[in-house]
């Protein structure tokens, strides 16, 4: 992660964090991000058919106030999640307070959650501490800094990214925080990700903005194929910076600088797997149709076989060609070729030969690339991120706790 | 597994095996099942796209032969899988060699492989040692449990359950051997499994109860969830206990039966799984279609965070909640309920109170179920059977190899 300068953070919006007593560490558990008005709001909740409470109540909250909301109000510790109808009274008290300190209407604040689930969550602990959060806080880096150690869990250091974009001859801003790699420990969840841009775009650009970036990004990324019952991405654009993303080469532009800074937060949230040592870029080309590539990497990308043949190091070929095979796309073996970490390593139906010491050394790399053409007509092609799969992932989670 | 005598064994085949020097350990490697003529035969495939050379030639043998072979030849040791054209034509030789052995047609011969991937097949020992194979052998209990040491690979133990049915007064016997657990070694692939019967049966009639009994059985477990390009489960029927299984009553026995047999090998794949120390039984209720039902049952049972709660005893049972919603089957969470080994967690959207230490005691026994049901107006159900996924078999899986 890069260091996060004052520079680099859009304007119109306040950050602040506190400690609510969630965390039985007494860690920072409670953040904010709050803009002064209303401001555009785009986001993208779980596809869990199990929904915590807050992901409920935030997507009902963006369709009632026409994606113009005030605030974000996130708490880990808890992720209020299969806790019943006093789990929903929970996220509207929430949104309630939050409101009433901000002076403006509930459903302009949407509300996050991230840690156990099944437990009931202390609300009373978050109500007061709300209307010190509200007050306090700021618009600086070490302010958005606070908020992304807030937000964490499970999470061995905290994850931002920023990126700028030229629009019409001005700069626009984007910065992002982000924690979780999936649903990856004991009774945690989540990913959850905060954008912020101090673009000017009405909420239904912003969302197609938000959708585009977060497919090629966030949902391109698997630590254990798990997906959790709270992920949620928000993007908040205060329009400060006074320029408007109006034309089809504005938001190209814009797009492309938020999906910078969604990669950058989806690879750290890879790295920090749980007891993940290698990051690795799945490429899949040759197909005939995106979907059919996207299909292919992310079953390579989360078999457990290639993944643990990655925790050793081992160019073990063989299990990518057969997830591969079974990812429920056509291709002909025959004419498919595999790289491993830049290695040939089988074309055309069979193996070829290569230095297996070498490949082993090359495979010990932190960052490395698994590249399987699959020979079709087709241009198509489709990349994914995963970590590997080693004993200490298994030693983390299979751990007892009462 | 229990015992094997010579009575649990059908009339009608010869079983030999022999060390043909493919494995280095020197053990045995190479086996045959024969026929004095022409029987019954039913195979299935693996649905992997990518295809070892024995898979699609038995494949072609058994629609040539239309379904009347007099042979299995099987090797371990080497998948002969992405080996090319020379892999193919190893394949074909060695169903030659044995054709003309046993002085019948090349297409009445199957072959199956399994072992590394990508490694080009000695044929040539195989050749060598098919005469003697072809000559040597047994119709007892003690032949029948070489061949079942001959085609393991990884296994730590020899597979193999017997079932007798009773139709139109007289019996007919029902025996099996078995290998592997789904994709689970380094370059090591496959599950096998080879059926004998004496009931007498057309080919069509034995084809349909070979896949009503695999569905339920070997197709409703998995180790990894890794499908290899090996897989191959064979039923021959020889006709020599002379009863003919025609009626509709005739045939539910006889699938009763074979189903019996299929699900005692595939449960004791699953507990020799690697690494494995719980077999679990993944039960889910109240699904509106079965495919609903399975659908769900094989998400909870390949879901790594549900395989590592289970290696540590761990009641948790956010994360059964969290498979079945990323199942991509709707249902209501409000209306759901998880028992694991017995003890009620959770129902109607929260958490039921319950003792933890009682209930990781439970967990921790060899084998356990887990339950769920949908809550939905529907009756279908479906069952999975799975094992834990311990650090073992991440350091089996990971060890590296030249």
């Amino acid at each position: 992660v890069k260091p996060l300068h004052e520079r680099d953070l859009p304007r119109g919006f306040r950050y602040s964090a506190t400690a609510s007593g969630l965390k039985k560490t007494g860690g920072l558990d409670l953040a904010m991000i709050s803009a002064a008005q209303p401001v555009s709001a785009a986001a993208m909740f779980t596809t869990n058919v199990v929904q915590a409470a807050p992901v409920r109540l935030s997507r009902r909250q963006l369709r009632r106030s026409r994606g113009r909301v005030r605030a974000v109000v996130v708490n880990s510790g808890n992720a209020n999640c299969a806790t019943g109808p006093a789990g929903e009274a929970a996220a509207r008290a929430t949104a309630r307070r939050a409101a009433a300190e901000l002076g403006c209407r509930p459903e302009q604040v949407l509300v996050c959650s991230t840690g156990v689930i099944g437990v009931p969550l202390a609300v009373g602990k978050i109500l007061a501490a709300l209307p010190p959060l509200a007050f306090r806080g700021g618009a600086d880096a070490a302010a958005f800094r606070r908020v992304a150690r807030a937000i964490m869990t499970t999470d061995t250091r905290p994850k931002w990214a920023s990126a700028a974009a030229r629009i019409g001859g001005r700069g626009v801003r984007i910065a992002g925080c982000a924690k979780g790699a999936g649903m990856i420990h004991p009774r945690m969840a989540t990913m959850l990700a905060f954008l912020v841009t101090d673009a000017k775009m009405r909420p239904a650009l912003l969302q197609r903005a938000l959708r585009e970036a977060v497919a090629q990004t966030f949902n391109a990324i698997s630590v254990d194929g798990d997906t959790s019952t709270n992920d949620t991405t928000v993007l908040l654009a205060s329009g400060a910076s006074g320029v408007r993303v109006a034309s089809e080469t504005d938001y190209r532009r814009f797009v492309a600088a938020l999906e910078n800074v969604c990669r950058e937060l989806a690879l750290a949230i890879v790295a920090d797997g749980e007891g993940a040592r290698h990051v690795v870029e799945v490429v899949v080309r040759g197909a005939h149709r995106r979907r059919d590539a996207e299909q292919v990497a992310a079953t390579i990308a989360t078999s457990p076989l290639v993944k643990t043949a990655l925790a050793g190091a081992d160019p073990n070929w063989g299990r990518i060609l057969a997830a591969a095979g079974r990812a429920g796309v056509r291709f002909n073996p025959e004419r498919a070729t595999i790289r491993m970490a830049g290695i040939k390593v089988f074309a055309r139906g069979r193996a070829l030969p290569f230095d297996e010491r070498r490949a082993h050394r090359r495979l010990l790399s932190p960052t490395l690339k698994l590249e399987l053409d699959l020979g079709g007509r087709g241009k198509a092609e489709a990349r994914y991120w995963t970590c590997d799969f080693t004993a200490e992932y298994v030693r983390i989670n299979a751990s007892y706790r009462t």
